[in-house]
């Protein structure tokens, strides 16, 4: 039996109950790298989803990036609020962990920094460390959103800082992807170069606080202008302030004016769709080459690898030789 | 032994003394789906690449793309031309067709549009039908790169319509990439948007003959705005006319300084390596996928596609079951 759990159809109970510690447990589970715990993971989450798509659970996923230092905290603290006391009925809230997709550590999940969501009884708020190989980079974070959605929450941010490729990898799991920035930062067009402004389906100007509200007026002018330049249907641009509430209720409108236009014109399904495309796709080629890894098969791709950078093999032979070691049926 | 060839030793031999039966005969060879010519289409290019690396031979490969229309086959015409006289003893040209990455066809390789260049002794020219799978969409134009460079062609012209992913393709293996358009065309903003421009090593305003010298110069700056605001370091963009010959000695010019520029500060080895390792990484995990397809294993692939794509299973469960069906040594 696995050494996280023992009685699997309690913990699938409870997290559709919505326990916390029964939802905590399940992330843990699929967090872990022990073999018989994967073994139980796989159950769990093949129970949740045959059990999340009997009862029909919808939800919305949202994903949130930008620059340390742009608030993403105090704005996810902000808009959730609005959200809980409007259109959600519970919030789940994970992180994407730039550092693990670099190093393995982790730095992010400050529950600190969101007080008044972390007390509530309709929020949940888990740093996602990533450390698993299992499906990509990134798995944890996926795996967890269904967890979170089969335990009736119907509202998920996913939250980055925008370094490597930790935002394709948020943008890879969520139906509206948010990039926000500060006044006058400079960001407007380092972001078009960096190519997230590509990938942004709403941008928030953030903290158009008092004396900021002008600069960000024409931050906002400048940001419209060069999406312009590379989007044929520009992304809405918002002046925030999360400290006095500006423009909070107009983000929750677009999120929610954006999320329904999708869904009208079927975009949402496919994207859905294509996400878990790519995540059977890719997980497949990372699993496989981890496998690789395990055996001695892998040395051999490393010894081909190095002949063919030194240009004394062909790239065929190489992938024939590493090839041939393996038996398919 | 390979149905095309019955002395190996013999089609090496001719290749490397730049015999164009044989250079033929080898082109059809690696192209070849039938799985002896497959044994022995390694064994050639393994040769192939031991003696071209005795040989130190050094070449440059210079891709060039542009939408149906901007002049591409007059340009490459005109700019051969120019290198024969001048830097080059021989040129190859080859082509990516983009209907071969669609649908497996083939409608490139116009050799009546370079009739100059086609009769000269020192010119090979060849469209490359990508037919195989083996190594990935491009890999008989990679591997006939090769053989062109091993019987002793200095300057390799890889063309390519723009059209799906053949510009990605086109790019993966050359030194220099050139984009073509057109005056006024409209294109200069498109080709923000599209991405192309990201690529582009150098990019050519074709056809600025007489009445269009002024919209030239017109585009030619509005492009330049257009490429300051999304790379770093600008490519140069020349006003060519493959008519009237203005701007082709420039071109040769510009192509040979980015050339040294790049072996000067690393970055042209630096390229080539990384080209030679996406296309071993790329090419194994094609290979991988088409073997499955090969045996039982893909029935599995696609039945647990469909139930991670149904929802009915987890990505984890599916991946496992497909991995399990496979032997690692």
């Amino acid at each position: 039996m696995s050494p996280l759990i023992n009685n699997l159809s309690s913990i699938v109970q409870g997290i559709l109950l919505g326990n916390r510690r029964a939802i905590s447990k399940g992330i843990t589970l699929i967090e872990s790298q022990n073999s018989s715990d994967r073994v139980i993971a796989c159950q769990l989450l093949d129970k949740l989803l045959v059990i999340k798509k009997q009862n029909n659970a919808s939800s919305i996923r949202v994903g949130i990036t930008g620059s340390p230092g742009a608030g993403k905290s105090t704005f996810i603290e902000a808009l959730g609020q609005y959200f809980l006391n409007t259109l959600s009925k519970k919030i789940g809230i994970l992180a994407i962990d730039p550092s693990s997709v670099i190093s393995g550590g982790s730095i992010l999940g400050d529950k600190t920094r969101m007080q008044t969501l972390a007390q509530s009884e309709r929020v949940y708020i888990r740093p996602s460390p990533n450390r698993g190989h299992l499906g990509g980079v990134g798995q944890g974070t996926k795996e967890s959103i269904l967890i979170l959605e089969a335990s009736g929450h119907d509202l998920i941010f996913v939250e980055t800082v925008g370094v490597g490729q930790s935002e394709t990898l948020a943008h890879s799991m969520v139906d509206c992807f948010l990039y926000l920035q500060i006044p006058r930062s400079g960001d407007e067009l380092q972001g078009v170069k960096r190519g997230i402004l590509e990938l942004a389906d709403l941008v928030i100007i953030n903290k158009c606080d008092d004396s900021m509200e002008e600069a960000g007026k024409r931050s906002r002018q400048e940001l419209l202008n060069a999406l312009s330049l590379t989007r044929n249907l520009p992304p809405d641009v918002i002046c925030c302030s999360a400290l006095t509430g500006l423009g909070i209720a107009e983000s929750a409108a677009a999120i929610h004016a954006f999320v329904e236009r999708q869904k009208q014109n079927g975009f949402f399904n496919k994207r859905r769709k294509e996400q878990i495309h790519n995540w059977y796709e890719q997980g497949l080629i990372e699993e496989f080459f981890f496998k690789m890894k395990q055996h001695s098969n892998f040395n051999l791709l490393m010894q081909q690898k190095d002949l063919v950078l030194s240009e004394e093999k062909s790239v065929r032979s190489a992938i024939k030789k590493v090839l041939d070691s393996i038996d398919f049926k």
